[in-house]
């Protein structure tokens, strides 16, 4: 099981994540491209930064939103969508290349993410337009209790799926992610987010906001890069998972 | 010699210049990136114009100023300048792989394309910068009269340097475009255009504002692909190279 | 009843529209805040425009959305919607103000126009900023046959509202806008866009796309500033409301 | 001697300056327009927490470039400036009026306020386009040993300056801030920068880099609002001159 977090959020003078601290403890870094987070050169370190970590490069590609970080929904058609994602792929292994490295994966951000959870049509504008751009590219969503829907769907565009869950985050009884508006939709300390992924990790599943036990089996964990909760997280997941292999 | 022209300046809703009518007339499209114009779905529409004409894509980086149109010098970094190129470079490639095509050359769109010619460390980190993402790519630069020197420096990095003329516009003493504020710095009748055209292709010359003759040798002749002139100029020098290759 | 049109929507080098052929036959102008469209030079070139042909010049605030023009839906929550509305009819005012003239009245621009016709809570964000930023300045909704109650809701706010029809878009039997993507939605002859505007000002009513007539009453026309019939549409429009002040 | 502090440089997610903690300190808060930095929600917040503590609102207008924070020149025209700077101050001055407060003054940013010291044509072009929009807005410039030659200046324009000194940078015996770049350019104690501060209130001189003492006579005082020293910069002044008063 990987683990990985969203890096490289910083744009021009904003800084945003603690990206040194946190890059050595992950298998996989999600690393924004431009459009919801940012720049070039931001990015340009961020690929350095994995590089010298032995970290894989994922694209993170999101809705061309600057102020709303990508978590708006912006009502785009699939052309332009299409369009988008491929140009941040590109755009992403362009610094890549320049520094002798490549993509290994994409994992889409923010409300482009969780509007291809919900909306099929938006989830096959961007697996056909991975398909079209390197089909050999693993794609992230979502684990979820119907997975296997998710996964026929993906093989009718031949992409490899990785299912991803979250250690700080509450679920509900159908997998789904508490929305953040709820009361208790996140987990504010170190025992309850270690407490998470002890069960993701060592029995594939999470107790629900609810209370109920769901089976939810993931190929990596997604953890955030700011916040109080960020380096304790990732040391204490590397930890286990190095001991898990042993 | 090959004719090249810039194409993909459209943005969003606002059309520019007149591609598809241009397009078959020429060898080399250099198509912008979405920093001074063009966006994803524009680059994506213009590189499979190209490739249905047989036209070889280039990259036309530019600064990031959508309303300057990448018209004004704005003073960046080496650090930031290198990573702004790389970008475009990437997210160009990138549309082009999703069409099973890709990046034959890059040329730098105006301002920073006169920057690189009046200022050796930004063509150097220019070259630096190519060096680094793709050596073999062929590099446009000016036909200037000490185009050695230009040569001698792209040497250093490994690059091959392409040198174009343009047929439209007016030459001073020292083989530099006349400043567009100057008068009579454009040819604005077919006949002017087509003699400097006549002249740049058989006699390696042209006649400079003041009325002397000097020598420049040209790999490529750039083309206008807006204004009443596109589309008869380009017919124009098809067909007389064309005729000269037969 | 008032002429109104869309004007300045030109964006840096990008052209759009025939604002210099068009103005003299307003009314109303609206103006394009920099935000889909326009930037501050083009902005202040339209006001000035405006001023010259003594039309009264009108905020058209849209989305922050260049590419697509202000015509795609974004989720905003109210607070940041309201900041972003009140931003532009500032930024407009500003210029008018240095050109000694001043804002007449606010009419929203694409997907935020549809968006606060078809949603309660969007209307009622941006009348409570227009509420706190000038209650005096009235805003332009689309005549509907419903239109009593659009009046009390902007009573509530104490703002005046302006109803405008479209001389040159199909209506359905519920007196809104038949959608751009039905075949037939909008008049592509200079007859059929001269008899709905006669409807328009000599009943009151529209024949909707399915044939049946409807009452609607308009304090003000809209037309489109580009395309073939929008000199002709203005032209006509002048003529007749002359003759028929007369 | 008035204290001003740069405010409402925070973007979007990204959060810049401690503007909680320095704003009751302060008298003037220059608050960034959404060209360099900030957006309208941001504003919105800056200038009702500048009016909870009775501080005067200042433009804090700059050149379009989110990723350089304004501090990359950009070579405008004199006309696309002009409307530029207009642009910003009716934003701010909308988001005010929104809030029933208004712009009290004018200081430009970054690289444009750079630009305007050094380079009298983009000086004028800032106090022609404030005249217009208006002249009874006081405007910020360095406080200069030769600052009598901007008042000449200014006096054509009919504008008020504020001259302004800033208390954590060192000066050149031109009395010009040593650049970023030389070492010892800032003061990075708390003894320095209140030495400096004391020397400039009580004496009307500061101590260059070099050693010499050269007379600044400043009407306010820059503060910075983010990094170790703000907060205590702040206060002391606040004190200092709060004593002074007495």
């Amino acid at each position: 099981m990987k683990i990985n977090c969203d890096m490289g959020e910083s744009f021009g003078l904003w800084a945003l994540g603690e990206d040194a601290a946190v890059m050595p403890a992950l298998d996989m870094a999600n690393i924004a491209c431009g459009m919801h987070a940012s720049d070039p050169s931001v990015m340009m370190k961020t690929v350095a930064l994995a590089k010298d970590n032995g970290v894989m490069v994922g694209a993170h590609p999101g809705y061309n939103d600057l102020q709303g970080f990508g978590r708006r929904d912006i009502a785009m058609n699939a052309t332009d969508l299409a369009a988008l994602f491929i140009y941040q792929l590109g755009a992403l292994q362009g610094i890549c290349q320049s520094q002798n490295t490549r993509l290994s994966y994409v994992k889409p951000h923010g409300a482009l993410y969780n509007a291809m959870m919900k909306d099929d049509a938006i989830l096959e504008t961007l697996l056909g337009a991975l398909q079209r751009y390197d089909v050999t590219l693993p794609f992230v969503v979502m684990a979820v209790p119907d997975h296997a829907r998710y996964q026929t769907l993906a093989d009718k565009f031949g992409i490899t799926l990785w299912f991803e869950a979250f250690v700080d985050r509450a679920y509900d009884e159908e997998g789904r992610l508490v929305p953040r508006s709820v009361p208790n939709s996140s987990h504010y300390t170190d025992e309850a987010i270690q407490h998470q992924a002890d069960q993701l990790i060592d029995q594939g599943c999470v107790t629900t906001l609810s209370g109920k036990t769901i089976a939810i089996h993931a190929d990596t964990l997604c953890i955030h890069g700011e916040g109080p909760f960020a380096v304790s997280t990732a040391t204490y997941l590397r930890k286990k998972l190095q001991k898990k292999a042993e």
